[in-house]
């Protein structure tokens, strides 16, 4: 739990974080939504500080005046709670307000919320709770501020670079020999589930016993030098290695090799942050969806891991989050080689073979913030890990991304069990 | 396992039972298919014959000649294996060949396999294993019979019964306060899955341990009453209780009510396969989606069992699957009122909170067999306990029958747990 | 206008020519939809006697008893005046009530209706009128059920026969150089529309001047084997050929040739109402959309005729509708080869470059029966000069089909104009 | 046609027109395209520059040199022969390139046109026609800006106004006598289509002749007034006044009101290029398909005019285009109040029920070019008379104007005849 000086040196640090990601980009990339699954830039911006307006000013500051009534219909995303909204599919046809406008409704939601932290003490924890739950959200949105602009840049014909650094894997520093080696789990009783008091979300409690049966879970996630292997065995010409809706799915969009990659007279490239570049055969592949990643699976004999084999190897592996693991604010934008001593955090997010669904004991938060997480407990897949879009001091071995299984703008790749 | 000698018993009775099944229907309902969902009888009367002539006829049975080749295409179902086939919602177009044809084809088939049958011994085993799956699949073609029969009479304008009995609950034998009490399972470590050495499918094993934080499982699943007073509440009309995918698919599909119930002049009617009749509200509520039962546990602030809970309370309870539970050859071909012996089989299955996935160990059949199961092991919920469309020989313990969240015409209702 | 003793007796033709019509097709064959556009057999005939029982019995037959209340929601097609219906994409889910219990409905209307007739006298010009009409509309639908049912059995895999006749062309009697001829229509005024005083359908009024701008009609329609040149040429290759909308519809749906057309091992076969046959060169071609006849026209450097261009070649040429033409009675159910008196009548309906609009002076009727063509006024093409499935007395020089530019099930053929 | 003095002159006023209509938008309103049948301006400033460069600059101006390659993907409208195309639903994700970048294009094509037409004389009729043609074609996208600018706006939650002015009708100068009315067109052959050696688009030749059988045509169009009363009478609830198609369009689109109209507490509004205003009952009603005014004929059991009506309506009543006619350089960007002068000019595009077709001996201009208007001569109805959104140099009595009859984003009225 964060005191109240720190909280609000962290307030400041994240606000400012999102705005940070948003300052390569032009007005116009403020405002597209290519796809429904991306929010314009500009909608980001708006809506984490309507999180803060509504769920904490306007309920708890005296004497605070909302911003522009207006901006409750427009920035709300899916909280039924909060009254009507926006269509999601509409939210790229906002050419008004003006980004510069949300700017300055961001520099009025800030400037209420530090005159707001000043009003209060260390026993106010649950407003206390709420800030850093906003925080959270808010960091959330920055990693989805980097799939979408992502997604923006990405599919624009001209490719354009997001980040002047180009990322380089010359010198991979796994040894071969580990990256064959696997993590071990014994068969046993184990605990996952986030214990402790500081911040987590509602669906990684409760902290509780689960049985694993033994397995052997690879050190390292699979890279795109070997996924380029199950390409060009015809894997995705071939039923048999498909579940039966992936088959579906990768003949109806056509997909035969991950998003953004790019087959140009016979050479592959992928598009990065950085620009269109060479395939980097010696990062892990990103942007497969569970389909390809069960199939990738199926393919080598293996299986996925659970989410409960994943934290607890997690748990048995490192002591705590590597500081060297590629988050976002090493500023990559895009996987590293891999080295020796982080094996389960960074890089990309990875689907485990578990649907996600609640914990024993588990309590929905009550009211809105009940939408949170509880109401999505179906048909979505569980992904562990973080990538380099996630903050590091956002996750937690118990952390749970969910995704449905057909979604790949995230940045999500997989590591094998058996 | 069947002895060969059984098992020529066995056949005849199966296959006799499918046709018992349409006896009742005209050759004008064989061929009709109102949703994708829903196969026209005569399709099932075929395909249940194909699966003999192309999995066991055609590569084991010398001099064995096709009917005709053109049923191959016609009557595959999904198994990529095994070449083309229709569309699946193309099925209800085929007035060729009639009904008729498809008896003489299965009259065929018949003599085949029986002819075939006395040339094995019981050293066959691989060959008697293909049998008996080739029985249990036409099991589960029984039951979606009964399914797709009353889609097809229960939404036409005309409401024709299928059944002459009309069952009656008059005297429901549940003490009430029985009602109210729940099975305890104590916190540990328990084993599910398939163990023996009779006929089970690939997926429900293997026989491992899992681990129960302790529950408390209802005795009943939720009668019609009970959810009568959900829907009187308003629940329909309040998304907190729902999944958020669930509450679009309420008001995409206008639903307000299990399938098949229908509210004239303020009265509640439900379609069943004697005709439309009061609503029964003694009687288990079936035609549910998953999304309306999580939903009615959440307004019961409850929740549904897992499926490891729920085989683990149906071991605790039962020492064998009871004789009285009601399944399909009882003829009701509808609920009936509770009996304190039976808790945990017939009459409904049951959704449970686990998504469809692999057990530690599960191998997948090779070739065209491995179709079966592990191909649809995403974004499917399971389901326990067989309806009154189960043959009572075709279930077990450890059965695992699976559906998408949306779907509901199959016998479908759902117990709560806390 | 007929007597009423003619009209009894055409009463008593009609109805039983319908019948006629199914008496080759299975129970099955009776209920099926395999797409939209089609209706099922046993809709027509429960249909058409719907037309009968609420515009003519229900309304002005004293002490008329509706046969059953449910078959008014069952039998509307498209009249909002008359109420509630049934959505025409369920209509082949009507497996109940069966096509014998439609055969009865026909009965009962038929006793009904010969009934009603001996009750009146010459001087009901307005209940002869309203029973002109239900024949007329009778006869309409017979054509809709030669379409319908060979789209049933045209569509299904086994291409099972309808008639047992196979039409020949094995010495076309059109001499080549007739082929080539055109009929000239000089410039001027001419006039169109039905004069007279029998029985039209309210849009072929009023009886109106046109000008012409001078035109050469082909003196027949296009046959199989040059529109076979034109798929050769790589036409539905070229863009160039095609309306814009044309070449969207033939990209999606993935369109090379006319409806009924295959191509097995590089040979054409069509699929007619004699089972599969090697395509007749010499006949007219048949099943193509407006767009294909369109592009066809394009690629020859000329057009399609108008629709007055169409009638007023066809007074010119013809004193008297032919009765050599290839109408429905003629039982041929398939194009025949050309000769040289007939030019204008039967075989295939034409395509026109007409948009179906109304006349000047047109007055839609009043009440229910103004909804038979005036709300169709929008976004169809008028089509010429009957079918091998329309009925000789249906048809008159001033008649105005009409279809959707998309619509090909229908047999629709065309002739060029320039 | 222009000599080429002039001919510079208008080059440089068009061109300067459009970015006139652009200039008061923000970077972000550039780019945002809400429904697919708007494009972003900046793909109209794009697109109306990439017509001279590949139909002029590219094939006739030796050591022209492409401005930038990638340019011919995205600003290709729906020109087959002239390569591949941005998706036109994927108009509005071009975030880059920027705006600027496109001002910075067009720039550099106006330098190369201005040096180009010096090099030309009075005899290069050919490239002379091509610029006139180019600049005919930049004149619709200004009006299509302007309805795209009015759509993104006027379907913002702000909506903002465009423009400063806001029209007033304080005093209508009709005289209520006068607006009932009629233009009287004698029975009898008249002559229509383009007649001259000026500018045309292909399809208004030939000028041909044609049988008016006699009409009254209103001397004005239908106001927001009468139009009001058609609302109120409840007739978008009475299917009797509607095509079948218009009846299935405004249920499925729960249509109540022309575009842009909102009822708010009991009063209507109506969203204009200056904001939302007070609904003006005197001017003409706009934004209103073809099946809506239709629909209105019908329940004034009058009907639309045909396009040949309409023209010889107008060469009846105008000798020039009215000069007060309300166009696109008078600015004011929304109907005006109606005055005696003016009868068929102006303020809205009038619906008539001609289906867009070919004149007799139209002649389709070859090549890319040829796309211009004969592949879209299907399923389209014609309107008349230009709008508030049209350069007054641009019209002409010829002009045909084309839309789908769903269409209502585009400023569209109409006027009666009977």
């Amino acid at each position: 739990m964060h005191t109240l000086q720190n909280l609000k040196k962290k307030y400041s640090e994240v606000r400012q974080g999102t705005e940070y990601l948003c300052k390569n980009i032009s007005a116009e990339d403020h405002v597209v939504q290519p796809i429904e699954d991306v929010s314009p830039p500009k909608w980001h911006l708006g809506h984490s500080s309507w999180f803060f307006e509504v769920f904490i000013l306007m309920p708890y500051m005296k004497a605070f005046k909302a911003y522009k009534p207006e901006y409750h219909f427009l920035f709300n995303s899916y909280y039924e709670s909060m009254g009507d909204r926006i269509l999601r599919a509409n939210r790229g046809n906002l050419s008004r307000p003006a980004s510069e406008e949300i700017y300055s409704y961001r520099k009025y939601i800030d400037a209420a919320m530090l005159a707001f932290m000043d009003t209060l003490n260390e026993t106010d924890t649950k407003l206390i709770y709420l800030i850093e739950l906003g925080l959270n959200h808010e960091q959330q949105h920055q990693e989805l501020l980097v799939y979408d602009i992502k997604y923006i840049l990405g599919n624009n014909p001209l490719f354009p670079a997001y980040s002047e650094k180009i990322p380089t894997t010359e010198n991979p520093v796994i040894p071969a020999s580990d990256k064959n080696e696997a993590i071990r789990l014994e068969e046993g009783v184990y605990s996952i589930g986030y214990q402790g008091n500081g911040f987590c979300f509602d669906h990684e409690r409760e902290h509780h016993k689960v049985y694993i049966n033994g397995a052997m879970i690879d050190k390292y996630p699979v890279l795109n030098g070997e996924y380029l292997e199950f390409i060009h065995s015809g894997a995705y010409e071939k039923f048999e290695f498909w579940l039966s809706e992936g088959w579906d799915y990768i003949q109806r969009n056509r997909i035969r090799a991950p998003l953004y990659w790019h087959r140009i007279d016979n050479t592959w490239w992928h598009y990065t942050l950085s620009g269109l570049q060479l395939l980097d055969e010696n990062i892990p592949v990103s942007h497969v969806s569970y389909y390809e990643a069960d199939a990738y699976a199926r393919w080598k004999n293996k299986r996925l891991p659970t989410e409960a084999e994943w934290e607890v190897a997690a748990l048995q592996e490192h002591e705590k989050i590597p500081g060297n693991a590629n988050f976002l604010w090493a500023k990559n934008f895009e996987c590293t080689a891999l080295n020796g001593d982080n094996k389960l955090f960074g890089d990309v997010w990875e689907w485990t073979s578990s649907a996600f669904a609640a914990y024993p004991g588990y309590i929905q938060e009550r009211g809105a913030l009940g939408e949170y997480n509880g109401k999505f407990m179906i048909n979505q897949m569980v992904l562990r890990g973080g990538s380099y879009a996630t903050p590091a001091d956002h996750i937690r071995f118990s952390y749970r991304n969910f995704f449905h299984s057909n979604k790949r703008w995230q940045v999500c790749g997989f590591r094998l069990a058996q």
